[in-house]
């Protein structure tokens, strides 16, 4: 069974002021990533595998992949075997699958608390938060344009969620940052105010390779040299699509050993067919083009098949989430991942709610349980998410963070030893007995079951009397508790200050741009 | 793949005067039971399946259950072989998993329109509403107590719900008629304001007689004595206790081919031991010899292996649900139920919410996901259920309905024949385009995606002008629209007569009891 290695930086010492230190400390807690005691759940037999591997070599061959204002990839392509027409890269069967077989199938991404160091594929699962919103919504001041401060707010959010392994990326944008400048901050308040691992900027190359500096700052330049201290989300322009912007990200990335996803990004009916099987073929034909394009960059780059899918609604063109399509596809590309040998990205927070509400918690609640059980290895977006991706919510995030703990326990499946078994307790309870006071309740009750955080439990009477407060009320108010209690975690003055140096240099070598 | 077969009592004829017609028709649809395209999720390993199925047999070898108050039990069981002291009956290895073996594995419910059937078993998934709170809740008028207005409302709410296949029970208890009567009422409401199956009382051997009565008036004796018009619910007092009055009703629908669902009711830390294997264990052990004793009051006699399942928060007490220790038990227990080749009823939308917010779509969605997965043949609380049972919710009702949809999308699986790979698509639209005019998609969008009639898609900003409505408020606006536009299915005069005329007399044929 996986341990849930809780690390409680603690104060020393027993007795009773060791326990009151423990009562009064800042938890920051962080269990160790998922690694999973249960099976993967599939829904493709071994024939509908074959159909859509054979249809996505197809799609290779005779359809074939544009690759966008970008020349180099065009000549790695050609001297690979391709055939390239203008953009059009067109790669005889089982080329790209026979180039995507030189990159890892598990891989360490390291963190500056080598405690914080995660694994990335086989059964473990790593929870990182929203990415991308450009609006951020809370109970006090509704939805509003993101700033720098929210951004910094849900890194110091994401330290200190017990639940969450990675600090993520763009938590939210910071909308009042220049564009070209915005990397910058970022990567500086995922280095300074939390450890967890991150992600690194993908809007422009130079952005990318600002990232593998400020990394070696960091880590140091030869950790990074030889270890993976980024995974960076590399998204293609599905249907079949990979422009110079991402692909020169990834390029800077692949060469530099760090890691990435590559990830189609599909709203489905729009990016791809409105089937299930013909998606699937389209996201395995990108994943194939884009992974094995990444491993002609440097042979052995760290990459993650990733896929991202909703469907759409077609009376309103809305982008749909927590969808059972979105699901299928989800357990399928998990199958198509594992046979690819490659760490899986998928899944998340995901809804098309306003507000923290039912609706939202339905959605995100369906498509967090089917990432777990499709065998997810990184989970982007796992709480925070609202509005399809246009809202980083603060009483969501904590709200979604709290349910990742009910993935972490059904994660570890059912123990099955003699403890567990419990026959000793069946019979000195007995028929009509009740098994609250015995001995192996009392041995076990308090790792038995997982316990909320958030959520509340009380009796009617209690929960009326304390303000009738519902879910976002109960969020707001921890939101609120831990940004007050949110207490920086150590790190080398010399390396801080280093890295606040570089941020103001670069800063000052360039005028503002906001495009 | 399963069809869903959506049956709507149109009117008739072309053009687009049907068409009009079929908008402002009131909308009776009801998909057809859910019938699994997709595998099970299993989480007990053959090695661990065997050893909880040898402990269930310890169980009853050496610990035994109490049939109580119940002469005629124990002398069945002494003539069964088994070893009897008192009210303990103990088995020899083996001799409850045989008596079982003549319970069939799948069963036909009828219900009085003929095309309302449902068939309980093999890769089947019948849903049904929530069962027994004393509370109701809505948003105009808050938590109350129930009343039989609000019982035959949920009646009225199940039988517009497309996505329900089973009018339930004790959709809310109807605490304003009398406890010796209830069951007279609420039986009516069944029988008259839906055509959906329905379950009888289990509160009195007696009551459990009227119920056979009514339906012998419903649909005649001679039906009735060859067919199961009723899916009743016994629950076992975990642990390992058999009462009277649950085995007293359960005689009676045995005798008269009637189904019941047997179902260890367990607050896991208080009615079992605080581990999954544990709760498995005398879960099994309970049904085994629940399920064994309807076989020797009527060989053959339709049953359901039940498992109600919930953990105990064991800071305050209070039961939890929607966990994933629950939802472990539950996959679990599909295992062990089909091993034994029975059908199985777990899940349904359980929450610890005292309102339809976030934490009750949560562990709801956590919940239904299961249900599904664990390869449950009958939901029961598959709508409605708040407070952890306590509150029947109207908002709740409609919104976990809703949901109930995505459910029978996501067992349809992946079809993969030629429109579903829907290559011809792909090669339409080609690197850079989009699929929204292309003739797939004009083929296939109407079915392909499941659609909620509920929450919101709207862009921000119409959804802004519209009011900011959270998702308790538009179901509160789809109930009401539901509870106006609703119309009494069809039932011969003579027979609702008869039925009035019944309930007539056997009130008057008894004082009234509040106890």
């Amino acid at each position: 069974m996986a341990e849930l290695e809780a690390r409680k930086r603690g104060r020393g010492a027993g007795g009773g002021a060791a326990r009151r230190a423990e009562r009064s400390a800042v938890s920051v807690e962080t269990a160790r990533y998922i690694e999973r005691n249960i099976p993967n759940f599939e829904v493709l037999n071994a024939e509908a595998l074959e159909v859509i591997e054979h249809n996505a070599e197809t799609i290779l061959e005779e359809i074939g992949v544009n690759f966008v204002n970008n020349p180099a990839a065009l000549d790695r392509w050609r001297e690979a075997g391709a055939d390239v027409h203008g953009e059009r890269v067109r790669m005889p069967r089982g080329l790209a699958r026979s180039l995507c077989a030189t990159a890892p199938s598990t891989f360490t991404q390291h963190a500056r608390n080598p405690e914080r160091n995660v694994e990335i594929g086989g059964k473990s699962l790593v929870l990182a938060p929203v990415y991308g919103p450009p609006f951020v919504h809370d109970l006090d001041k509704g939805r509003r344009y993101a700033t720098i401060a929210d951004f910094r707010n849900f890194v110091k959010l994401g330290y200190m969620s017990k639940w969450l392994h990675h600090s993520g990326g763009t938590v939210c944008e910071p909308t009042d940052v220049a564009v070209n400048k915005r990397h910058l901050d970022m990567l500086l308040a995922h280095m300074q105010l939390s450890d967890k691992p991150f992600m690194g900027s993908v809007t422009e190359p130079s952005r990318a390779r600002d990232s593998v500096e400020m990394c070696e700052i960091l880590f140091g330049k030869d950790f990074v040299h030889e270890n993976t201290v980024m995974t960076s989300l590399i998204n293609i322009n599905s249907p079949l699509t990979f422009d110079d912007v991402m692909m020169g990200a990834l390029e800077v990335y692949a060469e530099a050993g760090q890691a990435c996803i590559v990830s189609p990004f599909i709203v489905g009916g729009a990016m791809a067919p409105v089937s299930v099987a013909g998606t699937l073929t389209q996201v395995l034909a990108e994943v194939l083009a884009g992974v094995g394009y990444s491993q002609l960059v440097r042979k052995g780059a760290p990459v993650i098949f990733g896929a991202f899918v909703t469907s759409i609604d077609m009376n309103s063109g809305a982008p749909t989430f927590g969808t059972p399509e979105a699901s299928l596809i989800t357990y399928g590309a998990g199958q198509l991942a594992r046979r690819m040998g490659l760490p899986y990205r998928s899944a998340g927070a995901f809804n098309g709610s306003k507000l923290p509400d039912a609706q939202a918690a339905y959605e995100s609640a369906n498509s967090l349980n089917m990432g777990l059980l499709s065998g997810v290895n990184f989970m982007l977006h796992a709480c925070g998410w609202l509005e399809g991706g246009l809202v980083s919510s603060y009483e969501k995030f904590v709200m979604d963070a709290d349910q990742l703990g009910g993935l972490h326990h059904l994660a570890r499946g059912i123990a099955m030893d003699a403890n567990a078994q419990a026959m000793d307790a069946i019979r000195e309870v007995g028929p009509g007995g009740h098994y609250l006071g015995c001995a192996h309740t009392q041995a076990n009750f308090k790792s038995a079951f997982w316990r909320t955080d958030l959520l509340d439990y009380k009796p009617y009477e209690t929960w009326a009397e304390e303000g009738a407060r519902d879910t976002i009320a109960l969020a707001n108010a921890r939101v609120r508790r831990q940004l007050d209690t949110y207490q920086q975690p150590m790190l080398d003055p010399a390396i801080a200050e280093a890295l606040n140096a570089y941020v103001a240099q670069k800063k000052a070598s360039m005028p503002d741009s906001f495009t």
